[in-house]
């Protein structure tokens, strides 16, 4: 499976915290560990020519995983576009964090994506509301992280098809935590922990969420319906 | 309840058949009954200056009401923006037919909105498949309209939240013709009879599910969440 | 509307912690609010003669209020049996807090129901996370309950039709607090607040949440489907 | 994986029709295509001591399928009840066809799965509403049975976590052919066709379905969530 990390790698540069904790970029911790589970992993951030990105790339992509927050509105409407077409035809994705706000994830949804959120250390605890899903495979009851950026309800998403995780916060806080959709013959998995000051993507369970969501977006033999104008299957009586 | 029912109205002014069916036009004949429901209706057309709509229009509008077809191109993008931001405040939305390719249905689904179609007048029915829903309420077992334009499965939209209707189609096909979603505060019904060459909007039946559709669209007393930086309820622990 | 509010009434006999609270029971005090609101309350009790209930007594009701705990099992078969054919027929049912574990939501359900608990003092938080939902009209963003037994994910339902509120307990769980299911004709609304050592249905928020859930379940007009054997409407060729 | 095909086996012994078009009877033209297909297949059927059933058995199957039709009401409650279990626990089950009215699936529906029915040589033509469905995998945009017995809507069933098929009929009716469900850490497949006296369990596109679901139902490593009472993870205030 061909799966490509898109980061927008701008916290990377200006901020040594979170360089200490992702030397190689946000987008090479991922590809790391996926890399290591087998699959072929590409990478792509904001700043390279056309955001790193390519029609080739994106029509042999399996599962994209999209990580962006400074800088959503500098990934250009075309590529948004692109990218939107390919999910609609397949193409998994993943959403990770402050990509909520991304213009991808907002034309997918179709709403604002909007919701709560502190930076105060809060612990939070991911617990399992979907224990028959694929993606919480191996986890056990929740996920606890030590420090996280806390993202609270309302979360203003259309109704999940699946709703894995809800998110609890020390500060007081819930949050729809893990949530799939369906859109066109592509899926979709928003997945909220990863602010980048914390060293979230080296847990071992988020790593095994990422894991496991990457196998179950990948829709293979996805049948392309046919639209548009259709002749009768069954003869249609004539009328008045 | 203020509804606000917006027409292209391009089909009444070209086609004679069209006009002989809906004299005062589709948005015309929604009018009359709805007003007769009791209901407060203003209509707006595509040509006309913002075609018709006005912020303050909007603003007062509990309920719109959307027929389109030919132009959806020509529907500025300014003003299907204040439409969708209207929704997620909470207005309510029912988009009609061919509407299903309309910019405004599109936004909020996220999807391509594709459909089969065949103008052979093919018989419909119209299966309850949700007989609690107040949208169906006053129904009984299905609609049947002797000539409708076809609409066929795969129809390219998320997974509605409620499945109202499920069409039956004379040429061999079916297809989910009732749908609601829930996009921010707002409640969304697609509802799919409705071809200009035919006169469903005359239909009892579908003039029961309209009325009771706009009743249903309207959302009281939504609570407008707070969203964006929030301080913690709960105490914080100091973290190392 | 005809209400009815079946309660187990155990706890306001052997405590007088709990009937210091409630000198009318639980079902008194909810009958006390729901009198105000303007519905035609009737009461029931588990030690009544056939648990309060007759077939009559069904037959009318619009929606039925259930809280049970130490006894479940004495409620006999009989009754869930016809509570459940009347919650298919049309009749709303709103299950509060230990009634998750009752006989009747156990057998809509069709899932075991089960679930973390606690009985320690935690505050807890009921945040809406469906704020267009007719049952959150009037709340604000969240309840906050001083002091409650915490119930905590897993809870063994199905996916709930529409997930309304989701808790936060102090000691670090989550809840889906609030969750809407169609069964048949009749709706199902499960409302997790309302352990008997606390105050809780004097709380104007949580009354607020039973009033307008009462209005929300109650069916009107849901037209009854033929079943059974059933003639083509159209014609059917002849095969070989 | 371990599949075990149950099946009532009376239309077998009584309709030499039906032995003719499954002469080791429709649990034998199962098994035969799913152990082509790799699977570890046993059969059980009604008449067999126990129902054919064991707690081992049980224990060791993945997934189970049930066909019945005549005798549900034969089939003991204890038997349901271990079922019941099982699938509660993460065994997947396949309902077919006439096993709507099965105890077993009505116990975990919690509805009457009524619906409508005719035995006339009705063309069905199951449509694929979720293309992305793996169950769906390899199918194209429909599935055409040349006769087969009608079933339409109303079909008395909760809202399906996610529909697949709708199907067709010749007659005028529509149903919802293909449902799945959660329930516990198990998942169900409810699939239309299979009326004994058509030859659709010969059909390789039907064929392809059930081997689809059937890799689909299996849920592998689903977490047992700890339930029932729980010290707190985080410290709980003292309240007055």
């Amino acid at each position: 499976m061909k799966v490509l990390v898109w980061n927008e790698n701008r916290h990377e540069k200006k901020n040594p915290e979170v360089s200490g904790i992702y030397p190689e970029g946000i987008h090479g911790a991922i590809k790391k560990f996926l890399t290591e589970a087998g699959h072929d992993v590409t990478t792509a951030t904001l700043d390279e020519v056309n955001h790193g990105l390519s029609d080739d790339l994106l029509n042999q992509t399996d599962v994209l995983i999209w990580w962006g927050h400074l800088a959503h509105d500098e990934v250009e409407d075309e590529w948004v576009e692109k990218i939107q077409q390919r999910v609609l035809e397949g193409m998994g994705l993943l959403v990770l964090h402050s990509g909520h706000f991304s213009k991808i994830f907002k034309s997918l949804m179709g709403t604002t994506c909007d919701l709560k959120w502190r930076e105060a250390d809060d612990r939070e605890r991911l617990w399992v509301v979907d224990p028959a899903h694929p993606i919480v495979s191996g986890l056990g009851s929740y996920i606890e992280l030590e420090k996280e950026e806390m993202y609270g309800e309302h979360f203003d998403i259309p109704t999940p098809d699946e709703l894995v995780f809800i998110s609890w916060f020390e500060g007081g806080e819930v949050f729809r935590s893990g949530a799939t959709y369906k859109r066109g013959r592509g899926k979709v998995f928003y997945f909220r922990p990863g602010h980048e000051t914390y060293p979230t993507y080296h847990n071992e369970k988020v790593q095994t969420v990422i894991k496991n969501a990457v196998n179950w977006l990948n829709v293979t033999d996805a049948h392309q319906p046919d639209y548009g104008n259709s002749k009768a299957i069954e003869s249609i009586s004539k009328k008045g």
